[in-house]
């Protein structure tokens, strides 16, 4: 059996227009491509941040000025992304493989991911979605959906939506059907639209956005992956970030890692949650490990000569 | 080996905001699961005309007025209604097979289509798309972007982009490995994403929308499928549709739909693109049938007591 990959694609790995996001992703799928070429079946998590902000702000600016286009919910917004990314990143791996020889497909399957509605991040919002309104309009906007705004660094008020924690890939059966069969898959973008569970089989969208860090984690451990590999902007993950004492770390344990996070050594928000994703993943599995790297140095970090490797001891 | 559906959904399965959307979804998924229970593998095509129209709009609108969004090229708005409708399909249909106690996965697959850059339509574009403008700003935008402008009756300039011919489904692999092990699959949404192959594996983005009854057919070709059912806003398909002498049709074979098509008695851009894709179909496969009815009579037709079945002779 191959062994298994689970990438996370930051947002460095996509774009904020499409011309951008088209440009980007030919490097981003090189680098996956060298991770096929590796040996691995690959499957691909990425996040949504900018585009779900552009089609919510698309969208929003249009229902409310006087474009005659309906309000989209959140959760379709980041379906839509689902396609949008989906689309690119298929294409250019597409044509990677192929430039390559290798036979093999790749597609972008729509995902859904379910979110506890007791979750404690349901009752503190903190995620910035769409557009700017004035205190007043806000106001108005509040009373009239239920939507939380928060002042935004003297920009304004923008509506704030929670990040809660994924409980459970709706379409994992589908991913394991084609990763069994060695295609290529994109998957849990955006960290997937999430829903909540009402019943058995039975979801609904809700206004949230999931940490893709921590939706491709759940994903590596449900498919039993070998390595979950989270790309960002840097090489290393680095201890007293920024100051003459950094240091890069090549290796951590599960143990060091908690130690490192009471110390405050990793930035909330930014590598809080990818050395979070890294132990979630590899404390609940068997001989899994974690690899936090940049994009470029990816094919080197998996051969072992650079990135930072999260082991569990 | 299971018996093998491929069902295109017309625009009255599906809806025009989200919220009629998410409604008209739950019915189509009743008749979906119904044919599922009957024993077959159903992949499932789908239109996007008012949706794709809707995400078109509001992105046109927005980067036309100050939204700060960028504009959408056609390809990416048609990928993100894969994403949007494919979201709520797949949520519906897992709620119904759930609710039967049926085990089987269901997802909507991101999917490209090639067309030929040769093909007669680039030469004659006749879909229109997105926003009315004045003569005046239809000819500036004309004159910065070479798209084609139509005047549209009375009502201004609209963009108009070509409807070529479906020539390959790009992601047919992974759809026939879903399909294989049983699985539902939402593919070909809008008749696909429009590209064109610049080299062997290489595919490009091309503004245009492939008929989606079209592309159902060369999915159900492709599949072998034994069926491709094409559900519409009638039971039957008729000869002097709307006539005194309307006659309804329960049998057509091949050589008495192309003596139809000649005398006129279907309406092109309605009836005409379902009988000749069923023609597609059933002339170039072996034993494979086509069904032309209503979403609601869907079982009943399949059971052959409505519907009118094409058959080769």
């Amino acid at each position: 059996m191959s062994k298994r990959l689970v990438i996370a694609l930051g947002g460095n790995a996509l774009g904020k227009t499409p011309g951008e996001q088209l440009e980007l992703v030919k490097g981003t799928a090189t680098t996956i491509v060298d991770l096929v070429e590796e040996g691995y079946d690959v499957v691909i998590g990425h996040g949504n941040g900018p585009q779900v902000g552009m089609v919510n702000l698309a969208f929003e600016y249009s229902a409310t000025h006087d474009g005659g286009t309906p309000a989209m919910p959140f959760p379709e917004c980041g379906a839509m992304t689902q396609g949008y990314i989906g689309y690119h990143l298929q294409q250019a791996i597409e044509r990677e493989l192929a430039h390559r020889g290798i036979d093999k497909p790749c597609a972008a399957v729509v995902t859904q991911v379910v979110v506890d509605r007791a979750d404690e991040a349901f009752n503190h919002p903190t995620k910035p979605v769409g557009m700017f309104y004035t205190a007043e309009q806000a106001r108005d906007i509040a009373e009239r959906t239920g939507y939380t705004f928060v002042e935004d660094a003297g920009r304004g008020y923008r509506r704030v939506v929670p990040s809660p924690i994924p409980v459970k890939i709706v379409e994992l059966p589908i991913v394991e059907q084609l990763v069994g069969l060695h295609s290529v898959v994109i998957t849990v973008g955006g960290g997937g639209i999430p829903v909540v569970e009402k019943g058995p089989g039975d979801y609904e969208g809700v206004a949230a956005v999931i940490d893709k860090d921590r939706a491709s984690a759940k994903l590596a451990l449900d498919l039993k992956a070998d390595m979950l590999v989270i790309l960002t902007a840097v090489e290393k993950v680095s201890i007293n970030y920024r100051t003459p004492e950094q240091r890069d770390l090549d290796r951590l344990t599960v143990a060091q890692a908690h130690e490192y996070i009471a110390q405050g050594h990793f930035a909330p928000g930014s590598m809080l949650p990818k050395v979070q994703s890294c132990i979630d993943f590899v404390a609940h599995t068997q001989g899994g490990t974690a690899l936090i790297t940049s994009l470029d140095k990816a094919r080197e970090a998996l051969q072992g000569r650079t990135g930072t490797l999260i082991v569990k001891e």
